[in-house]
């Protein structure tokens, strides 16, 4: 039996329906590498949801995703600004570097969040030919901090970049996450707020893997089919990510997925607060981010895994998932009080 | 209903056996990243089969494996000498390149195989810091071709390559289709040829998707796993790729999908030279390559897909994989035979 | 006192009227990085011989001329065909797979020269994603192997690579060269003959250092200044390179220098001929491809430097310089007498 | 007549005894790209002021020289430390993540000076796949801010970076004004202190162009042959930077010309405060910062050309150089009194 916990969402393994739409594709042959009508289907929900302009790219994983953003944004020369905490800067192993040739250019937020007033000291250079040129602003939605952009926000952003005729792309690997507290629409916080490149990830919210990369003016993605293959990011049995998106979207499995995820963590804490634990982040999704002493920590750990944030000021990330049940919660709350109160 | 044909082995599905082990490895939580059980024990059967001092990555697919491998055993400033035919060569955008850095030298062939001779000429330039240094021999067993190297063969590139203190590098896409014609443990032709790192692949043979990079020596691989995730190439529910290797090992499933792929080019290939059609390349695993004038190969595609190989000589690839049924087979064969007397 | 041989162009000095100019323009400040009217007025020296729409770039050597014309017209997911001859294939240790990440497509040819029969069966798998796409055809004039081509075939080769989308790159490393034999203005081989792009190389003819790349659309290279400091290849004192060149086209030094060199390699033919060595490419420009038996070379190098070329055939390569005396190729061609008849 | 000025100290010419080697060694031939005796020469002066185990690299450019340093390292997956107002970080359109593929960590200073507690908290993720791995911490000296690391705070900086197994690289553009101030020899603040890998400049102090990269551990720099031709930094006629440095080392002149520059920066801080002007960092070597409104800056710039540094705060700069005269200071005070009192 697998030990349960609050790592990360992808500790957690495939929703039924996902699996079960796998299961059924899985039917006959079909030309590889994307020629196949479950993948068009896919596409089109794609459409339906971020406009007919959109043009969709599945690729393995996030960052995959996210490097096949910003090669097809930007060129080497340019520079991609992002916050501090963006999982582009931390957690991938400087592959946006390597493979992009790009400079990231890291912003310290308070709370993983870009705003114009933060990114425009780093808007100069332009033209001069000594600085790496910057043409992407990235932000994550839901951040890496568990907060959220409003609608506001991001036009605030988009509106800056577009004026120096640089890009935006938003790193969704939580996008569900975000949309359900939004209570929004896709497009409204993204096409329609003046996002360029989407990475839309599945994987955190009860897909097996697969993620999409969507740019919504196609002139800007003319040549992204061969960054694709040339990154290592073209699945040949396609149809098997495609199935899974097409589960994604019936019946807004995404959403109650999310919504679900979402409520767990505000469950956890509403549970900690009442323990007087700190919290250090708004709670807007999935994450929760608070203040424990290392002999709790240690404590809790032997029940349920999850990870130290900030090890110099004691600050731990404790992520709920669609699979996450209220009794995990509420047994690993009264574990707290319990240790808490010891 | 899915259209059959002969197109590639990745036209096929996944065989219900590893269907089967996706679906029971869905319980509960592990560790994200291959930090899981299922992927330790897929590394120890990987073991079993190559070694206790093999190296064992697992990644998304063929392109991926192949870029990992090079990367880590040559440095950018090195080359890759490889048949003209390679998929490395001609079949992934120059991913090699772009993420390796390095050069790679095509080698013309009659049959996609290197030997000593073919290689030797390219052996020049050692120290001298104006050329590319040549450091890795990549060979595809099967071939691109469909052939086969012999255990002999390869040992006499692997002792070529060895003297020049270089690298041999297999690229095992359909490894299980070579293992069964030469009626030998996977080791064999490996490691105990003297293979430095092979790409093993299961995507072509059945799985859904997922292939294995080995290392012969764990000196060489000391810092590929920093390799792997900055290419995109390490999956957070990792636990779905190994689940897929330990159903093919189990029974031996890999080599029940390989035999019958391979007795399926047989059978066609059997037929197709009653019918005087040009077998142009010896059928030693699941391809059979065939000079067919385009009227007939342009009917014979309204009922089955398969690709042209070489437009210029007419020739065609007709691929079998683990699902091709004898009835495929016997019914093109019949077709084509109704199109050649017409 | 250093020993003179038929090495290489670049084992000469500088022409005196070079380090002239370059003494002349050691004049107080000048801003740095180009903006300074000597480079401004070398720029328009090129634009005379090119045309206004040139675009000019200098930058410190083949290499990284060679490296800028590529990134500057291709992709990461191209591939340029060149002979396997050429400079960026063999001496320039990988460096434009590693700073483009373009695949090299070498062409076998017999003289160094690419036809459009040798590079058609190369122009395949456009709009084909799993195929670096073609987008560049590398050629030089002079070429690696002393030959030229005629103004008819470089543009049989711009009107095929044009046709296809594609452009041409001209290794210009001794363009000189060729516009004395071709006896034509650098115009009507380069621009006029379709050409998009020329390393123009000065230091094999009398230059310290310096090369220049040049486009004839100024659509193309928009983003090159960047690409050119990205790699390295932006001299801080630029002045310092842009006085040779305009010493380099006063008087037509250029060509004064290229007559000489190639006069001198006429002789050494000639007189080499006389004494039945085997002269295995036309002399075109400044460079005698001979056979000559190991127990001659070594006697012959023990007094002129020179390299081999193709050690299996006993080929070594002569290259004169705009400073080799007719002394020496005398002195060197009855030395050669001596041991022939010994 | 070309406007002097306090831009840059690139902006100056050639030291007259640099253009008199120069012109000295233009003598017959040598074999090309360093195997001369003047470049053997030139190594062995490297290594009487360095050590004998030191391994020296002669390139063309700052860029080329930092970019050698960081690939020889690193490897793609490391991360480097370095102050946010670094060259390597600011000024070489991001050279050093294309060309090695290396992350930069840019870590704010108040004076271009990293110490280890600026350091430590970028010290973590070690091990950890998901993390560009710490390697390298790079220091200017000078710093870009004119300002100075003494002998001890170079050593706690390569204490804790050999404690983690990281390297430190030193960008010694402005090598020779550190010397001068710390009254050193080279090696007490470099090799001694614990550098294991230094760009010394020689552009910015009198040579016409060459800088050369030292590693004082030959096993680091095995393969940097390669590095340098691979990426475009290997000069042909390579005697002509070696014998720069001959005479740069010869009687001292980088002595003298630093010693000169450094003088006249002193002169102008000292006769600026005297005028009220905000100096806001230390004058360590030859670069002032000064606060000055934007009107008296575009009267001054009328005479003398200098840079905007920080325009938010109205900070310039201004560089003294080999060739700064006194009246040159003088007469810029003497007008910037003028303006002040006007």
């Amino acid at each position: 039996m697998n030990k349960r916990g609050f790592a990360s969402d992808n500790n957690s393994g495939v929703h039924p329906a996902i699996l079960n739409a796998i299961n059924n594709c899985n039917n006959g042959h079909v030309t590889g590498y994307g020629i196949d009508h479950y993948t068009q289907e896919a596409i089109q929900e794609f459409k339906k949801r971020f406009g007919s302009n959109s043009d969709v790219y599945f690729v393995f994983n996030g960052t995959g995703a996210n490097v096949l953003a910003i090669s097809t944004l930007a060129q080497s020369f340019n520079s991609v600004i992002c916050p501090s905490t963006a999982h582009i800067m931390v957690d991938e192993c400087g592959a946006p570097e390597k493979m992009s040739g790009c400079k990231l250019i890291p912003v310290n937020t308070p709370d993983g969040k870009l705003t114009p007033e933060l990114i425009k000291p780093h808007l100069h250079g332009f033209d001069f030919e000594h600085h790496a040129q910057p043409k992407i602003i990235s932000i994550s939605q839901v951040t890496e901090m568990g907060t959220l952009y409003t609608v506001d926000e991001i036009k605030a952003i988009t509106s800056l970049a577009h004026e120096y005729d640089m890009y935006v792309h938003m790193d969704g690997a939580r996008i569900a996450n975000a949309a359900v507290t939004l209570n929004l629409p896709f497009k409204a916080f993204t096409v329609d707020a003046g996002i360029d490149a989407l990475s839309f990830g599945g994987t955190k919210n009860g897909m097996m893997m697969g993620e999409a990369v969507l740019f919504f003016n196609k002139n800007l993605s003319v040549n992204t089919k061969y960054m694709r293959k040339q990154s290592g990011q073209l699945f040949s049995k396609m149809r098997f990510v495609a199935a899974q998106f097409l589960a994604y979207f019936e019946n807004d499995l995404w959403k109650k997925n999310a919504t679900h995820a979402n409520q767990m963590a505000a469950l956890l804490s509403k549970r900690a607060k009442e323990l007087d634990v700190q919290i250090t982040q708004k709670v807007e999704a999935n994450g929760v981010f608070a203040i424990l002493d290392n002999e709790f920590s240690e404590k809790l750990l032997q029940e349920y895994f999850f990870y130290p944030w900030d090890e110099n000021r004691h600050e731990v990330r404790w992520m709920t998932s669609f699979d996450t049940a209220s009794d995990d919660v509420n047994h690993f709350c009264d574990k707290l009080k319990e240790l808490l109160n010891a």
